[in-house]
């Protein structure tokens, strides 16, 4: 960023590039993509001393980070091997842009087809795991957009490093440099500068804690993809299978619990409840998970604390649960349609009915029987990657892989067709 | 709407109720939708003197508008049979709802399905034509939407006879009454007090010229499916067959000069500029079409004004068309990417190397080969009916009918999958 500038003319300066970069990527065949991405991958190992070196300079600036954030700046070189395996896995995924969605011959004759094409330009922002850098251009490239990437403080010379590497390796295919930038400036007022530009920016996407994705979105002048929160529910309905329950508790809620697709509430059908609560309630504090609960929670599992309205609004991320005994599938699916966020909840039952009527009228982005809340995930439900996940109902909900950052246009082929 | 509430309270009331409404109305059956379409296309002729009387009412107050506007709020008994048949076509549609867009066994026996489901609450702004009340709500209610429907000013006792005719229908059909609702005034600023509750609305749809496009942009806080002009241009190839470059040019803008895929800009090969300029110019002028051309056109047409850049940016809606001889397809698709506005852009040409290269880099919802710009329409192009154009990238791109009018969640199967 060159000094003689003010702050939003270099902003526009990135937008401005990343356009036109866009603009000779959206007709690359998808063998330059792959090539770039797979010698990408080859340079993250050939050149990691200097992505672990750079790691080295964030960690040791890293002092007043969590122990778990920390653990999610640090590279080693077997994270390094998984970010080189994720680009190579994109590789091998179809290329999303000119993929034919409908098609169709018209009575008069012409020829319609709606086929993919990319977004644009995407400017995505991220907090922490340096690793996504690679992910992020990874998904945006393959699917034929430019992306400007704004990651975390703490990983900057991280993802500088990698940074550098994917963009070399875009020239050394003949692909548009500026097809990936990374903000280089760590001023804040950069990300408002480049949230004005709406003409040149045709989408942010946020991944990151809730103030993050309340900013991008206050301040956006383009489309955001994004979730605010995963208040995951599991229902238990009286027709569960028990033993079958308590697995698809404990995994959604401990198998990673500062995930958005981790278990965060907990309903049980009052006519199981005398059985469950106090069978889940120790299954759940042998793993340290802290239970707050209704009244009727607590007279099953009296060192359960009590549950207030905020609890059960919470997304906790952590080795917490709100619990709730309800009278019935309805109550159950009020409960979740007024503290729920739209994101995964999860029914347990063998009674068809039930779940029939909890996938109708649960109205989450994932909506799961039997089954744990944490395969709301791109790579889980087919996806192959994901970019993140959204729990807007406009564009795509869930989770987004490359087709979601596509758009379409029609093609239509005629012979001299007009309109009577 | 009471009198003593504040106009924000009421508009907030309104958005409540479609909110209900769209609950009840996301899990009812097609056959219901059917019937209440059917049963309100036969409750407008039924009914058709209460319709009538409220449009003289409208008509009679409608002296300072153009004999084209007058033209477009008269209703007549031929159109509200029209309207009628819009009903009965859009009831002969699929259901949008349920739609299983895409379906996998996973590896590990989860049953993903990608299931369309409605947006919930739209509020649709719309100018003059009454009959669009009757369109708008046939399209929201069948794809198990609720509706805010607000008209223009001046067809606001037609629509008003319109509403009132579905609403009763509603009712008698045992869907939520507020399923379609009226904004009951013609406060202006209930249209901004709307666009605020993005928690009650879904999406904005505005439906009418730039200025009122514009404001609900600026206003709005939800999602706004909108085009804001159509430029739509013609380039007639050095490989063309001139007959049919002539059929496509006449009828791209003459066959209804006033709508937003009508032609505004016709671009000509310079290699067949000497032989195609003077007829087509001739041809334009028998049907009185003004044309503003570049010096080049002019020496070959000189009748025609000399176009400006704010002619070649032009969306006209009239009998002009502004006209340019480029070098090569390459300048065209260049001219293109600067003034076009990204709706409807056609390529006349016997040149598949040329097709190919226009409708790759030509980034329009609609990129023609050899047809009419007019071409891009539901109707035309598939969809059955249309609530409008978008040009937008995101949601949804060229027409939009019904399944643009939903989004859709993942429903997954499972027997106890929990992940590793």
């Amino acid at each position: 960023m060159k000094m003689n500038q003010s702050l939003s003319e270099s902003c526009r300066e990135i937008a401005v590039r990343a356009r036109r970069a866009s603009d000779g990527l959206a007709t690359v065949h998808r063998d330059r993509k792959d090539r770039w991405l797979l010698q990408s991958a080859a340079a993250l190992l050939t050149l990691s001393e200097a992505i672990l070196a750079a790691n080295t300079r964030d960690m040791e600036a890293a002092t007043d980070l969590s122990a778990a954030n920390r653990d999610r700046l640090w590279l080693t070189p077997e994270r390094l091997h998984g970010m080189a395996e994720g680009l190579r896995q994109v590789a091998a995924l179809p290329d999303p842009v000119g993929f034919v969605r409908e098609g169709s011959v018209r009575p008069n004759g012409l020829e319609v087809r709606k086929v993919s094409v990319p977004l644009g330009v995407i400017f995505f922002l991220y907090e922490s795991r340096p690793n996504v850098t690679a992910d992020a251009a990874a998904l945006c490239v393959k699917s034929g957009n430019a992306v400007i990437l704004r990651g975390g403080k703490e990983a900057f010379h991280s993802n500088t490093a990698i940074y550098r590497i994917l963009s070399e390796q875009l020239a050394k295919c003949g692909l548009p440099i500026d097809a990936v930038q990374l903000v280089p400036t760590l001023d804040r007022d950069a990300v408002g500068e480049l949230l004005k530009l709406k003409d040149l920016i045709d989408l942010a996407i946020p991944r990151g804690g809730e103030s993050l994705i309340r900013r991008v979105v206050a301040e956006a002048t383009m489309p955001v993809l994004k979730h605010y929160l995963g208040n995951c529910h599991v229902y238990v309905d009286r027709a569960a299978d028990l033993d079958m329950a308590e697995r698809i508790v404990l995994n959604s809620k401990c198998q990673r619990p500062g995930v958005c697709n981790a278990m965060e509430s907990l309903l049980i059908h009052a006519d199981i409840a005398a059985k469950f609560v106090p069978r889940i309630g120790a299954s759940l504090r042998e793993r340290t998970v802290e239970v707050r609960g209704c009244e009727i929670t607590r007279s099953y599992l009296p060192s359960a604390l009590l549950a207030t309205e905020a609890d059960h609004a919470a997304e906790f991320c952590d080795l917490i649960v709100s619990m709730k005994v309800v009278s019935d599938t309805e109550s159950a699916v009020d409960h979740i349609r007024r503290f729920g966020s739209g994101h995964t909840d999860a029914i347990v039952t063998g009674d068809l009915k039930a779940a029939q009527y909890f996938t109708a009228r649960v109205d989450s982005a994932a909506v799961l029987v039997n089954a744990s809340t944490r395969f709301n995930d791109g790579f889980e439900l087919g996806l192959g990657a994901e970019i993140g996940i959204s729990t807007d109902k406009l564009h795509a909900r869930g989770p987004c892989g490359l087709n979601e950052l596509t758009s379409y246009k029609y093609v239509v082929y005629g012979e001299g067709q007009v309109r009577d």
